[in-house]
């Protein structure tokens, strides 16, 4: 495919009126060509306008229309080849095998969602039958579904080029509600970005929908991208990225005046809690595994472990130990951008400067450019409830050992975390009791809790939750990766009284959708699915 | 019951350290006692903290205990008796027949959401079970469940004394998600919430809960409001109110370090939409109809209907002297406040003085003090898409009756609107097609769609939708009234590999709890119920 330089709005390409930019290899910061041209704000309503042309139609979709055009997405996507994984590993440093197992997730996630769509739960059918003859007063026949917001803006995470980038998990979830999407890609992957963005727009095409269903644009960072969400034509907000950006997003839309949900993912440090029973085991395997979830992708995960805490005792020392070989061992990787690996060296310069805070180990940097040395860092419970500089994410290979000296001093250090994406126990059956007690803080704090494992590989199922309470994310109510991410999408209507003729096919008495629907409270499954 | 004029927080009585107000009489505007006592900023902490120090153990309750808990509340409050309905007639100047009419619906809203909690779809309960062969990585046992958020500060509205009040759906909805409640008494039906406080507060202690549960506070009403949205403690919001109150309650809320969701439903014009079949049947029934839905409890309901569009029309015109006949023979029932009725006055006056409107008719005022004489204005649709003064509420029996001259003028009126609770729409067969034109645009501005009825009388069901676009409420995805609103209070949490001896109850196996639960996408039913 060719690479344009250019904005793609309701299926034109669209050339900005404003400065232009060009992905670079972090591997050499060697630009990219072409040069990309940015939009101004008055080219961006271009797609805001188009995209609220879209929504009538495109959000009453009937459901095979609706599913076949995800499944387009995914299947041009993967047309595209070799060429995609080729581009993403110039602008973003992540090795080949990574980006096709990305590649995969994405497609798997547009696929489920098609899923979804044809299945129908996520409309929320529920019906009250009148009641003519209930006294004092008859009940009228009431029924409620869920319907689309409206136009969704997306912006592109750096460290995700595919799965939380151009037809990621939050541009998936939004289309599959029936939300058109204006996508505002990640400067550091613009080619990765339009070569997914036609994509997309191929299949609006192919699957005959008006073409403001999709626009992909490039902008200056931060300006376009407050402009997008105080667009009135913008009624929710996905985002992935740091917590000042998401922060100010959050700010724009609720001085809005229409204020509209937020849907910001945006920092995390991962705390992993280490109990005495687990180090009776393979404490060496122990440590590799954690270095390992570290140093994956560089550190560059959402879910990358940042803290440890581990007991101060014995074998307390020996999985220090184990982690300081570990950690040395490794080879720096190129990091997302050279910006991203400046960052890193600031962060990790802070907190190895800290008081009472040591260098465990650390690794070789790395043979290209922007390939910092992983560094594992150790500190008490004291220091951590004492100073918000260990509280800070450090995006990349970093983290940091804790050595808690009790239940109680764990206990106090679990109560003064903050909102987080994932928490990790490594346990056995004697840590029970332990657990129990830390179960219960962690769940105020946490999206998702793991037992035995590590908190990197974030499964696109159903049941999963990727969110948590701010810091973490915006909107603690939510996740962005899974099925339920649709729910942000949309919101209930009631229809009382309205014939047959005037009622939405997922409210109607014969069922045509084939939904699941909650009839006085109760759950009624469809006889069958499409 | 005694009134002692002072707080409830976790159960005990708490004289505020401010000033007092008193609840008044606003058909003779004299005040009544006792006076309240006023609580400081610093006092208010005492309840949030209880609250905060109840919530592990609240958030934790078996399903038969936390029903029942709900169900004493509503038995408490029947045990009462005519004391209640006497004090808050009093307080608000409302009948006893609609009082005794809205405390059923309260007592049976509390016992609705105690079926909820007993049935417990509202958990979520999600279940993808491990595939430890999967390729290219073996997958995870996720499990997924919905948990209550934390604290909630809930505040009364002065309306519904009851149902909108203390022991009203925000608290009911509250409490069943399992969130420990602070409720901001309304200052003008002190007593009134004083009692019903009493009702909680042995159901509380009579259950053997942590009496930080619920807490009742009386303060100065905008500044002890802010402090309390704004306690880190408090961890959502629910307000019925004005729209400047809701916005600065968002405001507040959306400012803090850590954001929390605020459910404001703050104002609603619920237009009628009036076409020309359904004026070829019986002109003076629909009229009358309309005029009982404009002046019903002194036309203060969230859903009275304070717009209606006709046809311009020789039929149109027959509704409108049929509506100017009905109006003039009403009588002005006492409003709520002396406040109140200003407010309607004013509001009136400035309606009545714009440009190309006219009075249809109006009531006699009646024999109380507060009690305007109802009235009725007319308009068309270009006044009212060019003055902003049209589309502000005016609480109280007034409405605007709009006259369209084509269905496209129509549907330039309704595009016009902002975000409302409900839209109403008579018509008869031949209106169909012109009805299936509006209903798209009313979708995006609506939550509560009824054709041949009137906004008024809110059912409490499953399927009901009290909520809508802004400036209806502060957050469209949701309902104030009705099962779905128990859902405002909740966060899902992920679990991950957890062993069975770890896991919460509503996600073990053995499924303790009787759930439907969706597993790898399907709902499963539950083979039984308790």
């Amino acid at each position: 495919m060719t690479l344009t330089g250019q904005s793609l709005i309701a299926g034109q390409p669209v050339a900005g009126a404003g400065k232009t930019t060009n992905g670079f290899n972090p591997a050499t910061n060697e630009p990219l060509e072409p040069a990309y041209t940015l939009l101004t704000e008055d080219q961006l309503k271009t797609a805001t306008a188009a995209a609220k042309e879209a929504f009538p139609s495109f959000s009453s979709l009937d459901p095979e229309a609706h599913a076949s055009f995800l499944e387009a997405i995914a299947d041009n996507i993967e047309s595209i080849g070799d060429e995609l994984i080729t581009r993403a590993g110039q602008e973003t440093g992540l090795p080949a095998a990574r980006l096709q197992g990305e590649r995969a997730r994405t497609t798997g996630q547009l696929r489920l969602f098609a899923n979804v769509v044809r299945q129908g739960d996520f409309r929320g059918v529920r019906i009250d039958p009148a009641i003519p003859d209930r006294t004092p007063l008859p009940r009228a026949d009431i029924r409620q579904r869920q319907i689309p917001l409206g136009p969704v803006a997306v912006f592109g995470a750096s460290n995700f080029p595919f799965a939380f980038s151009t037809a990621g998990g939050d541009t998936a979830s939004a289309l599959a509600a029936g939300c058109p999407v204006v996508f505002k890609a990640h400067n550091a992957h613009p080619g990765t970005s339009e070569l997914v963005g036609q994509a997309i727009t191929k299949a609006v095409k192919d699957s005959g929908l008006h073409p403001g269903v999709f626009s992909l644009i490039y902008g200056p960072g931060a300006s376009i991208g407050q402009a997008l969400v105080a667009d009135p034509a913008i009624k929710a907000v996905g985002f992935t990225g740091s917590q000042a950006a998401g922060v100010a997003l959050m700010r724009t839309a609720a001085a809005r005046p229409e204020p509209i949900p937020v849907y910001a993912e945006m920092s995390s440090l991962n705390p992993v809690f280490v109990f005495d029973g687990a180090l009776k085991g393979d404490v060496d395997a122990l440590a590799q595994q954690y270095v390992t979830a570290v140093t994956a992708s560089s550190g560059q995960l959402c879910t990358s472990p940042g803290l440890l805490f581990a007991p101060d005792s014995e074998l307390g020392d020996k999985l220090a130990a184990a982690v300081g070989r570990a950690i040395a061992a490794c080879t720096g990787q190129t990091m997302l951008t050279e910006g991203i690996a400046n960052s890193w060296n600031t962060g990790t310069a802070s907190l190895g400067s800290a008081d009472g805070v040591e260098l465990i180990g650390q690794g070789t940097p790395g043979p290209t450019r922007n390939a910092p040395a992983p560094a594992i860092f150790g500190t008490g419970v004291d220091q951590f409830t004492s100073n918000h500089v260990l509280h800070e994410e450090i995006f990349g290979a970093a983290s940091l050992v804790i050595r808690y000296t009790s239940v109680d001093d764990l206990l106090q250090a679990a109560n003064r975390i903050e909102g987080q994406l994932t928490a990790s126990l490594q346990l056995t059956e004697e840590d029970y009791p332990t657990a129990a007690r830390l179960l219960p803080v962690l769940e105020q704090k946490i999206g998702r809790i793991i037992v035995n494992g590590w908190p990197t590989g974030v499964e696109v199922g159903h049941a999963m939750v990727h969110g948590g309470p701010f810091p973490a994310t915006s909107d603690t109510r939510t996740t962005s990766v899974g099925t339920l991410a649709i729910n942000r999408f949309l919101r209930p209507v009631a229809y009382q009284n309205l014939p047959p003729e005037l009622l939405p096919e997922a409210l109607q008495d014969a069922n045509p959708w084939h939904l699941n629907r909650r009839i006085n409270g109760d759950v009624q499954l469809a006889t069958s699915y499409v």
